[in-house]
């Protein structure tokens, strides 16, 4: 049985220093401060907000809610972001999607100010990530691959990674942050042969599925000593929460993996909650 | 000894029918015309140049030259950006660089509007590619890749294909245009180990070789059955022009090569016309 990389372990471990980076900032008067964003009473939404609402206090992150009725005007969505985008007070954005469709959604994603997109929906983050400017923040789901990796030593540089998945979301940027990190890395995606596919996945050090569909990486595709970073969230027949790997086989083989609950999605929102002290310390060193 | 895939062939091919689409508008009463810019008088600038006047000359696309003295003022040099900008009869703007030290060069390739970016040197064009955005160019050197494949028949949909090189100019754009055509890409740079390198060169489909160093792909590391496309541009100690690939030995063994000189860089100025006969017809179709 492979090791398990526990997101909540390392997520703990980030929690701490999170909580003595804001205490020290509210102690100099600035409370380090996320606006959440939502639209509707969509109950995934609510459970996604109620997770980093909880996640902020513990790391003592203040939220300011800002919930808008689903048929919100297009218009009156702008002025509220334009209004967090100018609040000094206000360090984060976090906007929960999707947004109902009567709204443009790109546009309102672009209206979000880049020093205040702290899941990188905006357009200006994501190419800012690609021309590696600084300024924005990652998104969290894939930054949450580099730091589970990080917190467990797994190295990346020189090593051969496959992402499976090419994404915008999270394919893409996760490639991007490996790269940057001195990894070498092949994307698979849909297209891919599936023969490609088991001889990459089954060469590489480490493996990052990112498809989006569970039994994507199999037992018959992997080897003894890899790392698997499973990202997806699916459901099975029975209603269960599984990832992209079929995950009893490939934990027989493999030499560590990441539980799907409990693997990459409970680093997301502690990397939120980074993000908004990081954005609340910018401004106090102005 | 492989086939040789000439640039100039796939450019006069392409330049036939440019030609035709040049003609057309210009009898609608719009000549689709590029400004060169130039600050100073480098020799290499002025090369370059004079290769781009000749081609647009035979794809009947009207040159506007822009040449500065070499200690131009910045604002100088920004009006004259923002004149050719805002210049209907003006629909591409090639800006040749590196520019002189005193110059902000980022805030400059900036300045161009996307629209009239030929060669993709502002961020915001480059981040269009990674978005998969309309409305912007790529980069005339990638695209050469993507077209000398496509003249010669040589698929990349489910192929692997390995980029050597990972720079913002050259590898990755070509890269994201790979996938963008479903290929299987991996990206090897200096940090992959030399075993890795050559066992995922050999593996590849086709090699894409922009690194920048000359002998970056040897003849250990290619087999029979392979495309090889060099973007290199260095010179050998007899001062003779060589690609990243060890030419002689290399084409002894693979399927198909592009040569250097005569090669990639054959293709690149029939490109930066195709783009300005391009943005000619966008403002013709408003």
């Amino acid at each position: 049985m492979a090791r398990l990389l526990k997101g909540k372990v390392a997520a703990d471990a980030l929690n701490e220093k999170l909580l003595e980076r804001a205490v020290a900032m509210c102690e100099e008067g600035t409370a380090p401060t996320l606006a959440i964003v939502r639209v509707g009473e969509n109950g995934s939404d609510i459970a996604y907000e109620n997770g980093a609402v909880k996640k902020a206090q513990q790391v003592a992150v203040a939220i300011e809610k800002f919930i808008c009725p689903a048929d919100i005007r297009e218009e009156d969505l702008m002025d509220i972001i334009d209004f967090i985008n100018c609040n000094e007070k206000i360090h984060g954005i976090l906007l929960l999607q999707p947004l109902p469709k009567h709204l443009n959604s790109e546009r309102i994603r672009n209206s979000i100010a880049i020093e205040k997109d702290m899941d990188c929906i905006g357009d200006g983050s994501l190419a800012g990530l690609f021309l590696q400017k600084k300024g924005g923040y990652a998104p969290c789901t894939a930054e949450s691959c580099m730091e589970i990796l990080k917190y467990y030593d797994i190295p990346v540089k020189g090593k051969k990674v496959v992402v499976i998945g090419r994404s915008l979301v999270i394919g893409k940027p996760v490639a991007l942050m490996l790269m940057a990190e001195n990894a070498t890395v092949t994307i698979c995606h849909t297209k891919t042969t599936e023969e490609d596919m088991a001889l990459l996945c089954k060469q590489a050090d480490i493996i990052i599925a990112a498809a989006g569909h569970r039994n994507t990486l199999t037992a018959e595709m992997v080897r003894p000593g890899q790392t698997v970073i499973d990202v997806g969230i699916n459901f099975n027949e029975e209603g269960k929460m599984v990832g992209d790997v079929d995950f009893e086989p490939v934990s027989e083989v493999v030499e560590a993996i990441t539980p799907v609950p409990g693997g990459v999605g409970s680093m997301t929102t502690t990397l939120l909650m980074k993000h908004v002290i990081e954005a609340a310390e910018k401004t106090m060193e102005k």
